[in-house]
């Protein structure tokens, strides 16, 4: 059969979007995959608590075809969607070291970690799986240690795939990039290229982790009081770069908030971070400590209120209280959409007294992804006949196209595709084939998928206008009104200060019934509450009438 | 009586957020109002369409002794809130030629030109107000032409206001900055200087507007097909220095989008527009022309969906369909919170062919307001014994308090206040008095100040989780249960893929009021289903019982 023959690319999230990242690897009846992550929910994805790729359509009869999942780091939107990838399909799972005990920590919070797959894989090696595929191994540099690439031999050719990386000459943890084993494959002939474009709209270099330190140096040189450091629970570099600053300037380090807590926690138990004796102290040990020796990481570097540092800059944090001399570091990148949240517990340290150092400006926090002169250093070395972009929002995988372009990658061997866009190799060439249907499973609480586009757009409408409804109670033979309407309305006007409009509405639901006769309550009710809200306030909260017979 | 002796600064908006800026200053019965201005919701504010101050505990019994309402420029953080004050008291209005004409369009789409009490003022000249306040309007650069700073003498000390501005040598429309003037003030001594603190946390000297010229230049040279640039309709510079550009390289421009016609329009018939001949057209009449002839200005650099911009990006413009070859330059700031909105539109351009230009990056939108290095300059020249940082959030009004202590201002002569805050002055010093209850007034459709905290609290509550609503119908007299009751649900769960909890709810409800004997039926049923529906789903939607007796 001819379509054994394909090699296919399936993009199933982190295309067009940042995080969740996922992809499948698909020759005949083999099945590999890399990554499953997570996303943050978008500003309009009202009240979804995470977003994890939706590979229902694409998994459904191939389930039993997927030889192994493939990881490249431990951050969440690499391994976040694993528990609930892992809960549908046993697959093995492999990786480096920590990013196996990273997996592990989030699957024994899920109680899913006994019964799973997982096996540690170390930079350099080769692994086989189904027979017909070979994955290698290779070290990438990122802000999380353990980082790695991938390169994967198939029938059809050598795929590339950069991982999360930037090229970090001096690393804050292991080795400088392994651009001998990059040269290699580009000697070797790389069929397709996929890789990180996280930043390739940022021209230049991304600065080395490096000059982080130099950044926190200066923090803890000057800071008089308490350092608070914000920053995510696995930026293990940065953590490392945290508690080497505060050692050199004589202060301990307490860690607060559950996922940095964990994440540190494994990270120091694989020997992936190294702790002078005595630094790491217990959050409430550090009471009646001098303040010039205190520094605590803290999480909440997205601005949330119920982290650590949104509990500081909200007053409601048990064990530190903000007081003018404290200094607060925002050491990590603001998600897109996320700057209004950030803004505001900044201000709100500034009131009670902080004094906040933020970003990029002062040396506090570097990006953990390669910008354009990385990229185009990538695409030397590889030399790879088709390109494929991957990790980034559209306007990140034009700009990645447009330097694979200035490169002469000619213009018809780059795709740009969305998630679920299958690009199909084979000895005849690459094409976009077809589209397996996919997108977004949202988690609300303990429900994976239950929601869907119906309830984020009542969830939108009540957000805006909020709902009156009106209970009519109705004469099950004569359908006639019977009493007065019940307006019940929220989130629509202040009722107490408008009790004449809802005396309005409760006439207007009594006319409108009479007027048609008693005829269709339900849209004779919608319609004419509708109105009557709209002329009145021009305001459009939902409508719902609710008729009760009796 | 002393208190008359006193002069007050009481600033009700734009200290501690960005936007709706408004300054009242008192003396005796005297009362002079600096700007007012609106502010864009913020995320949280749901629904809400616009923010205005909230003058009216101030102006309760003080209506009668505002003298005037002096405005510096035309933009909207400055002039939105104006239709709203003067709906309340019918005070003449100060201000430049531009800026009264941008105001006379508001007022008259609020239907209240006719009855306002506008004066032109130049710059240069003084103006008596109430017998005890002269107004002297100065020159300031900003990227509306006409902006003026106030110099406002009183019997306790002369105050100078510096508006929004920056220090541009050469800008694009007028003078550059007026160094002299506000050297005079410094000679002549000044009692407090309240300065711009928008970019207070931002190094260096704010490019010149003339920067962006050269950036523009660059993407009129190199664009093959049309060019769309996205603005504010108020950024009257900005639209000049497209208008250059375009008749420098042979297109026209079309102007699309309600605000930016308007403004546009009265600009030009003011003469603060120079368009050579035949450059501006109407958007219909490209049609037919050659796509590298076409420039268009359009609305929408906010990522708003029915902005100009935002209806090309989803596809719905009327006139405009973006395809490959069309340039999209996004010539304005992002006002915080809104990036996620712009990152949307600009992803969907692209995907729709568009190469999209950003920002600073390209040169195509410098800021309008002052750097460190051009505070500083102004804190040398103006030389005041007392200084407060305006226009800002915390963050900004505290580096810029940091700046003034650099320059040797005393600590306590610094006034880092909030709005509604009282700063007095007089012969024994000055000192944060009273505090004028105050904050935001929510305009939602028709309504201003109908909604507040309350109804926003069950828009972000129904945001998250939806509502759930039990329809109870009881036994009047015997206070039982009629028939099953009934759920209504949105925003929580896809009803129809969840019917078993809809009916376990209705179980629920039956048998709580049961179990409770029919003794208050509302806190059983609420107790009963928010109990139920957090196991269930972990959510927590707004549970509401609905009593019908019968």
């Amino acid at each position: 059969m001819a379509t054994i023959q394909k090699l296919k690319l399936v993009p199933l999230g982190g295309l067009g979007e940042v995080g969740k990242n996922m992809l499948a690897v698909e020759y005949g009846r083999n099945v590999l995959i890399i990554d499953a992550g997570v996303m943050f929910p978008e500003q309009d994805m009202l009240g979804v608590d995470l977003v994890i790729p939706d590979w229902s359509q694409y998994l459904k009869d191939k389930k039993e075809w997927v030889r192994g999942i493939v990881v490249t780091h431990g951050h969440e939107d690499h391994i976040g969607a694993l528990p609930y990838l892992l809960a549908e399909i046993n697959a093995p799972v492999y990786a480096t070291r920590l990013t196996i005990g990273l997996i592990d920590v989030k699957l024994q919070k899920h109680g899913l970690a006994s019964r799973a797959n997982l096996h540690v894989v170390a930079p350099g090696e080769r692994l086989a799986l189904g027979g017909l595929f070979e994955v290698e191994f290779f070290h990438v540099c990122h802000s999380i240690p353990d980082a790695v690439g991938l390169a994967i031999r198939t029938p059809v050719g050598l795929i590339i795939h950069s991982g999360d990386f930037k090229f970090d000459h001096t690393p804050t943890w292991g080795l400088p990039p392994d651009f001998g084993t990059l040269a290699r494959f580009g000697s070797e002939g790389v069929l397709v290229l996929l890789a990180d474009s996280t930043n390739a709209d940022n021209p230049g270099f991304t600065p080395s982790e490096k000059t982080v330190d130099e950044g926190l140096d200066k923090v803890f040189r000057e800071a008089k009081g308490r350092v608070i450091l914000a920053t995510f629970g696995s930026l293990i570099s940065r953590v490392q770069q945290i508690i080497n600053a505060a050692a050199r300037h004589n202060r301990v380090v307490a860690v607060d908030g559950r996922s940095l807590e964990e994440s540190v926690g494994r990270a120091q138990d694989l020997g992936y971070l190294n702790v002078p004796p005595g630094v790491l102290v217990d959050l409430p040990r550090l009471k009646g400590r001098p303040d010039h020796q205190i520094a605590i990481i803290a999480t909440g570097s997205q601005g949330e209120p119920s982290a650590a540092l949104g509990r500081m800059a909200n007053g409601k944090h048990r064990h530190i209280t903000i007081k003018p001399g404290d200094t607060v570091v925002m050491s990590s990148r603001t998600i897109p959409g996320n700057d209004y949240m950030v803004g505001r517990a900044i201000n709100k340290l500034f009131k009670r007294g902080a004094r906040v150092i933020n970003g990029k400006a002062d040396n506090v926090h570097v990006s953990g992804h390669a910008s354009q002169e990385e990229l185009k250093l990538l695409l030397s070395l590889v030399k790879p006949k088709y390109f494929m972009p991957v990790h980034g929002e559209p306007r990140h995988l034009h700009a990645h196209a447009e330097l694979a372009r200035g490169q002469g990658v000619p213009e018809q061997n780059i795709f740009i595709v969305e998630n679920g866009m299958v690009v199909e190799f084979d000895e005849n060439g690459a094409r976009v084939a077809d589209r397996v249907p996919g997108g977004w499973v949202f988690v609300d609480g303990s429900g994976v998928g239950d929601i869907g586009p119906a309830v984020l757009r009542d969830r939108e409408m009540l957000s805006q206008d909020g709902f009156v409804l009106a209970v009519a109670r109705l004469d099950q033979k004569t359908g006639r009104l019977i009493g007065r309407p019940q307006i019940v309305t929220r989130g629509f006007v202040f009722v107490k200060d408008n009790l004449e409009l809802i005396e309005r509405a409760e006439d207007e639901v009594i006319a409108a019934l009479r007027m048609n006769g008693y005829q269709d309550p339900q849209i004779t009710i919608r319609k004419a509450l509708s109105e009557l809200l709209y002329s009145e306030t021009q305001r459009q909260p939902m409508v719902i009438p609710v008729i009760v017979e009796s």
